[in-house]
């Protein structure tokens, strides 16, 4: 029995919600469950020193986490002088789950930056940051076609989402809370297209390592709930 | 005639939702018009270095934005590694402001700091900081009465709340917001406590110096304001 | 009775001396009693990047100390990597109040940058850099001017200088100096034009809220004491 | 064909040389074919506060790569003033991976850093890094074991390495080296226990995402390969 | 000849001003010509942690110049968050000079820092910031013999003095200024003892490699140019 | 009689060996005894920004330790965010030494960055560091020959090597390892060139100073090793 009462297969409620910030071009304010997350999309009419004059756009993303999100306050990583090995590496995972939908050529040479601002943590801010952070860029996108810039389903090639999946007291259970999180053996992270296809899978055995049915236990977890994601996403986009 | 249609002594709509904050111990998202703030009290067991065996305790205050709460999107303070001048003014005047009206040998050796972060800017973000701030502090001391640690007015001497006014077109007005904010010739901060007693003013000509009887009628629509902002404080603790 | 015997509104002995630097375009070591600024103009032929082809002009300003310019020896600031929060809250006074009286369009694009070294500290060390910054300053156009490169009074509209008052043991005095600064209950500095406009207000009750009366007292002792600080750089300049 | 001509499922040339430092309490050079990284693993009676009375010891790792291991030089790390995104997520990646392996109990109250530096750099810097670390450990356990400190098999519960897969124009290959990275359509890090455990699995799509079809058969190399490392790390030690 | 007139074996001016500091238990203001530095010993209670319980104790330096102690602004230390290659070896060289003639047990543990602030520069600031740091240090410890802490003649075993001699245009000089140094074929340094012992020499070709012969004749110079500086040192002490 | 059994004035055995970097332009692995510095030459089609359109090239050097090259852990620079004081100054005076001995001029507008890391160090890293940087200097400059950028013996203008000498219990001794190292009353390091010219000279005395006499024996032993560190050079150059 899972903490939270939830079925093994079951999200917790997710929620979208758009154009929550008045300054950014796209932004969603994303639940899962008591996980909240700010994401807002801004666009710049620059790209990246490496790109000038190759035609190319580019999409990155910043992560971070106010002091008491959590259930102990962490230091601010403003106050500290630099961002945690942790926040890098999920702010590189958004970056690239992002620009694996995104056609940079028919971006244009432009740069859009989406922040995920963790407002509440209970587990699971990666893969909320990432299922929000696309609502905020297709609203970016769509912003940007009012403005004749781009054609947004020209440069939207798919949907992405994610979900984490873990072995929670021997069984494999799908979307993690920090209760669960803090207590399975194996925890991964899998970011999905609307399609079904794999952009990025991360699992670490925290205790014992994991066997290949098990993978597969959890990747059939995924599957099941970023396709629940999805819907969530294009329901919230058409509303 | 301002841009917002108020008149010169009116504030923007004022809102203070308490408990919005799963894990801390108190919070408060606090609305000025369009600026809103989220803010935090944290309680930890323990003291600065200079103040143990002292008997006393510290309230501090740390203060933040996320990059797109403004009309551009300003760099991540965490990424470019260090807090601006701006940054640690603000975070400095809203711990005095709140330290003016607690009573730190009341609080015992403890600490509470109170993080107030920028979701959305419109002006007046440390204004909306330190009157927001007044209520997640005031009910982390709650939260604290009813762990019997300490009494929370034993603690909490007075009230304190913060307003900007400013010299706009010529003519005083009451709460600036960014747009006058950008244009006014004289702009000042006040931060006074419930009984009136001035904390902290701060006023800078951006232009041309004002005079002493600019000084006075900007004093007099803070104290109309801040009247109100106590006001708002008491219905929303009492709520 | 004041530590120093001073009368409640009189200034501690008041020094500025010109030409105190061989390589600097201005320079001026004020002294404000036992409290020693280094104050140096240097000018340079470039202009922030926002102002580039704006035909206007840039003052700015730095400020340090010496890390035995204090009773006990602070640590070096070079040394710990970053500037502390007081020295940039500072460093922005002097500056806003030296542009409060340039017009930056008759200094042309060009930067001067008046940097304020704290030799000794005795209190009262931001209003004593102000005082000698704008001497500085004034000194550094008049090289100019020597040129053909601007009129000095074309640039400079007005003088400015700057005096800190508080309530000692009850009592509203001019200029503190450490002891009584260390005591006071409240503490506020004020920026004045030689016509007696206000550039700056910045009044902090350390212990108990002031009130609207006792500010007025101290704004009355701030105006006759800055008044002696203009004539002093008065006599001095055309020394 | 690949670039370098061999089989799909072939290792480039493997060397484990150990006792390469004369310092350290364990090292191993480790080369996989142009790529070659010097480990060392240092012991110190200490461990991180959080461990402190715990019983328990930890094992750590950091990662760096000299400025001119790679074909164009990089930014030396420590002048620069950081560490990358990149290296940290390395660094952490080689230290959970040997924690993965390690009884921290009955390693006692110590830490163990191991040093993972690439002096050569064609490609699979990390993989090599953590199967050459279990070596320079493994070595560093068995020092200690002399002085009567552990039993090095207590300590060790299994062997630890790891290998990269990818699919190189439409391909399934085994251990990508540097042409083949930068081309590689999807890549996969695996970290795998001496009985064949899952320690860590990270896949990234480049361009397509992936099938799982495909990742079944990128963890199927990589099954033989570790396989094939495992088999040299035992020959290693035990020589 | 030389810019200045100078004889080829003629220091400049050279004057020691003790007792310049109100706070610092001991200092001094030494001019080479127009080079002057201020130097202040600061007398602390307390050692490194790897003196702790040794019975001895410190003696360290640091070093700064005031932004325009030069001919050109230089970028403060503070702001830019790091302290030069340049700088850090001066106050190393300055540390390791004076420790060269002070028996850090009879000290006790205590530390003693001086600093040496460049108030103006034209050449020689370091052999200016030695010299003038051992009559701060000896004037620190006398302040201790007053106090029963020390016998300064116990704790400084002897003077110790620096100078920079140069081949300027082909021929060896004694005391380079800024002009001699910026066109000095051969630059070196030399700190000795009031015996003549060498505590440091350090000497750079600029150009083209020197010979035995003259290092010889700078030798020659050095010790000439010392023998001078301790008498000055010893007069003012005397004083 | 040494730790080592080495005569007084036996260097220790010397290796350098061509060639081990697949990517540097040029490189060398340097061994004095059991300290090991792996030095790479890397050649840019830039300079620094004030010698841009001067016709002149540059060289410059970095210097570094992997953290268990020594006896103890050493923190990495990296991960402290910074370089020591002692890195500064060693790679400043490799850098010196280098230069020394090219002809900017005929380098041409290119720069060239010899990074020293010291993979294992018993003493004297600094003067293996110089004596192998040349080598992989002059293989730069002949990988640069062989493409008709330059000329090497053009840019060459004598070979440039160094040693370190000291009073090892009263007697002067030729290249220092680290038990000596530690032990020894005066320590000094030279580089000369193949011609004998000295190029630097830096002595120390850690307790007792030195005499001239002293002086002029480490100058003896300097020249008779540098003359062998050059031999050993010319042969390996022309392998």
């Amino acid at each position: 029995m899972r903490p939270s009462k939830r079925q093994n297969d079951e999200l917790r409620p997710v929620s979208l919600e758009r154009g929550v910030s008045r300054h950014a071009e796209g932004s969603c304010l994303v639940k899962f469950g008591d996980t909240h997350v700010l994401c807002t999309a801004s666009l710049e009419e620059r790209v990246p020193g490496w790109l000038k004059n190759s035609g190319k756009g580019w999409v990155t993303a910043e992560y971070g986490m106010l002091p008491r999100a959590t259930g102990e306050r962490m230091k601010r990583e403003a106050a500290s002088g630099k961002q945690s090995g942790r926040t890098q590496e999920i702010q590189r995972l958004v970056a690239r789950s992002l620009r694996a939908v995104v056609d940079l050529e028919a971006l244009g040479e432009r740069m859009i930056t989406v922040d995920c601002d963790v407002i509440q943590a209970d587990g699971g801010t990666r893969t909320a940051s990432i299922t929000g952070a696309f609502v905020a860029l297709s609203d970016c996108l769509a912003w940007m076609e009012t403005r004749g810039m781009v054609k947004r389903d020209k440069v939207l090639k798919d949907h992405v989402a994610a979900i984490s999946c873990g072995i929670y007291k021997g069984t494999p259970v799908l979307d993690l809370d920090y209760p669960e999180d803090s207590a399975a053996g194996t925890d991964a992270n899998f970011v999905l297209t609307g399609r079904g296809g794999i952009v990025e899978i991360q699992g670490t055995a925290e205790g014992e390592p994991f066997s290949r049915d098990e993978l597969e236990a959890l990747m059939k977890l995924a599957e099941k709930g970023i396709g629940e994601l999805v819907a969530h996403q294009k329901s919230c986009l058409e509303a």
